[in-house]
């Protein structure tokens, strides 16, 4: 394996899949990379719904908009994880919000969505996080409970053709120095 | 470098650091992989307050509760990140939220914030993610536009001692298969 940062650089979103199966234990290795992930208090606020039946993929496809560049890839990928977790728990102490973003769900939810798409990477694997979609149809489509968010669709398979990068922000230029707007 | 499984794994919440400056280029590494995290529409609403200065750390500290873990982290790390975001770029389209979560500038910040911990461990370097202190003190302190919001610190540094993992929920306990709440 090439180091972490290599790991980081030679993701890509893929929308387009062979098809063919994953094999289990490299699903398996994908969820354990969620299990492993940090998250606040380690709450784990977590769930995820695996979805191989094409009945499922073809309704939740139906959440997505027709201009969604990932429309297609809720179909003919052979596995789409379906990234939920519970509300009121990371970031909550005592049913009281601990902070002023209130619910910390999509934070830990947005660390294990880079655990996912790093772990099937490393098994020759493309993923892409769907963010655009009728999420609460979707909720109702795979029955997730009132507690719990459903907040990103992960479809996932192996590449059927290379993606190039987006364009990337310098580092100059995000980056700031003990102050904000203070540049090294 | 181990798998990318083992990787995530090995990674741990540090909050005792050895009294030693991280190398720039190892610095850069950790920038880089922020650079190269997904994100929505390939916004990258990511900005970083890069804190070496004692005095600044000094400040930062006084945002967090005595009781937290972290409180010593913020000033014996040699490197303090400020991990910010851009409001009202990831979520939107044309300046209007695209779901019913709003700005998904918490779930975008999570993304990065397991690329610089994950980077920072292949580095021999450990980190913990800091949520629970006065964010919009810290913005003050550190100076962050008011269209921005402060959401972590991560110091960074060589561990002192080696830490414990937390316990795990069971990858059976948080897997759903095509529906919620079906157990394979």
């Amino acid at each position: 394996m090439p180091n972490q940062l290599d790991m980081i650089k030679g993701r890509r979103s893929i929308r387009r899949y062979e098809e063919k199966d994953i094999p289990e234990q490299d699903l398996q290795q994908v969820l354990e990379s969620i299990q492993w992930s940090p998250s606040w208090a380690n709450t784990q606020c977590w769930e995820v719904v695996v979805i191989k039946n094409p009945g499922q993929k073809e309704k939740l496809q139906a959440t997505l908009n027709d201009t969604n560049p990932a429309k297609k890839a809720v179909i003919q990928s052979p596995v789409v994880l379906a990234l939920c977790g519970k509300t009121k728990s990371a970031g909550y102490y005592k049913s009281q919000a601990s902070t002023k973003f209130g619910d910390w769900l999509m934070f830990d939810l947005g660390i294990a969505a880079q655990s996912i798409c790093l772990t099937a990477h490393d098994l020759g694997l493309g993923t892409v996080i769907v963010g655009m979609f009728d999420q609460d149809k979707a909720k109702g489509i795979l029955g997730v409970g009132h507690e719990y968010e459903l907040v990103a669709l992960i479809p996932m398979g192996y590449p059927a053709k290379e993606a190039s990068a987006p364009k990337r922000r310098e580092i100059g230029e995000f980056t700031h120095y003990n102050q904000f707007n203070v540049r090294k």
